[in-house]
């Protein structure tokens, strides 16, 4: 069984978007594994595709063909890519959406029209672009036939955090459907003892686990990613302090 | 590989409807691959469902079943389809949501009840009919088995636009995640050079991408389904200019 | 073909929880067949999933394999079980939501730790001991070397009508995305002839479908899954009444 061509999108469930994109790969590629890792990319937001691609990469299969359509530059000449890191490889717009991965990409190209792919529209790349060559990609089209190499791609670097005095400022990056808020903080960056402030108010130490505190309380721990978050024991963070991606975040030895 | 089932349903995905459904097409044919094409349709909206099938079963592989149960009439006497267009095959209630299809349908069915059928509920039909008998052809049954032809079935045509003076006039058939309006406008039905008009409001010309107008503009083109389509470049139209299904569109010489 | 992997969470899709998991289970197990039960089940709600696992799991295939995932406890103690009932079996959280099961359970042991589980974290099981269980499981582990058997688990009963006088007293279970309302009343529950009373509310007699009633009008009928279900015949029950699960509903002679 090969590996999966799977699908990030910003295209949301209620239309055919997604769908319509299944269709073409399987018209092209009838074997092939799909999987959705998320279609609810808030519209055009590509930094929270980029968030969503870096927590969510490393644990899919070696050779795994990521196809990411955050894509508000559709239909201008913004270029389509082709990229690969050791371990996957990726299709995207060149608008930084790849940029927070782990891992360093290690080759990338342009992908240019070519006759196979349908005629375009102006408004869905997605279906006439990326899923053929997904389709070809898993029928086992050399990348290297994509097009030219490219050296400088879309720039959008991984927010780091900031040193200042004993401790490190960050920022909230993702709410999940919990109303957990995950940071650019990683346990790397926090010096242990430190209390972790939001805003100004103090949420304590670390914990390592939500049941270190009581029902109803905040509890700042390491998330499933690595990152620092912020959550409410039984309850929402974000809508408990009204926290959106962006507010500041601070670990203080 | 074997072609599609693809599945076009009302039942939301909060609830367990279409996991069912899934289950018990692969309880009677293991090997069928299910596709999701969209579950949101608006609950007993056959006009949009009818609108979802027409933009994209052409874009399906050769052969795909879509299950099409949007079904406000489940549990009366309504009669269910089989149906054939000249490249893929159709289940679905008669009550007109194969209307919007392109292609013509060349051949049409009833599906009566056999006995391999389980005991029939009177509201999810979905897992008791349609999914029993998708999953029967999927491994080959014949749809001549089915049950007799049927030569009328209910009746839901396209809405076409009307032409008068030197122009013509459409409406909106549908608003998508983006706040994008599709209409029943198709590029040949659109005399150049063109304005057009959504109510009184003149949006200008045809254009041919998003970004030929400035950030936060009103922006007419043709959408990804040849229809005409109404946005905002990196905006919503539905919520800019309170589009909805229904509202008329006019293009003028 | 395989019997299938069924997912069933509260992770909702805006995030990339149940790709994630995908992924992991298709990195160790690439031939899995996974299918999608439910992820909105509201977050932490285990009633809400014991529901939907009662409602869904006979209609799949013997031998798959149920993953349920809405587990309020991740990082504390509580117990991640496996469980088999005579044609299916279980992945779940030690929390009583497998206790609306209508097959009962033949055998249960508890997951322990084993040195080819990835790292733990404090709050994403799903990822770290779900799904490379059930990959581990798809792949022919023997379940019986999970850990030990486990005796009593956690309970989480029916909610078993009571009777009294000439009648029967339920309660509203769960609403579905058409504003349908499933009790826990069966359909043996109801001795006809019977009115349903919801609160003080006469809905009249169990009618065999929508279509008995005008549009508009409630109906109380046997519902897919065996249990009387309240609705209003081209509406919704829980909008017009204002309808909640727990709500008192009743059938008197």
């Amino acid at each position: 069984m090969k590996a999966p061509i799977v699908l990030l999108t910003d295209f949301g469930t209620r239309d055919h978007y997604v769908g319509v994109m299944k269709g073409m790969i399987l018209a092209q590629a009838p074997g092939a594994r799909i999987v959705d890792l998320c279609h609810e990319v808030p519209p055009q937001d590509v930094r929270a595709g980029a968030y969503l691609l870096r927590v969510s990469v490393p644990y899919f299969p070696r050779g795994s063909l990521f196809v990411a359509v955050v894509d508000p530059g559709v239909g201008s000449a913004r270029r389509i890519l082709w990229a690969r890191t050791a371990r996957q490889q990726f299709l995207a717009p060149d608008n930084g959406i790849l940029g927070w991965l782990e891992e360093p990409v290690l080759d990338r190209r342009e992908v240019v029209r070519r006759p196979w792919m349908p005629e375009l529209s102006a408004t869905f790349h997605g279906r006439d672009v990326f899923a053929p060559v997904a389709a070809r990609l898993a029928r086992g089209l050399s990348p290297l036939r994509l097009g030219p190499r490219v050296r400088e791609a879309a720039c959008l670097p991984f927010p780091e955090p900031i040193r200042r005095g004993g401790g490190v400022r960050g920022e909230i990056l993702a709410i999940d459907r919990f109303g957990n808020a995950a940071t650019n903080l990683r346990a790397t960056d926090i010096r242990s003892p430190a209390r972790i402030f939001f805003f100004r108010r103090d949420l304590g130490a670390v914990r390592s686990h939500y049941a270190a505190v009581p029902q109803g309380s905040p509890v700042a721990l390491i998330g499933s990613s690595g990152l620092l978050e912020l959550s409410v024991r039984g309850g929402s963070f974000a809508r408990r302090f009204g926290a959106s991606p962006g507010d500041p975040v601070e670990s203080r030895a």
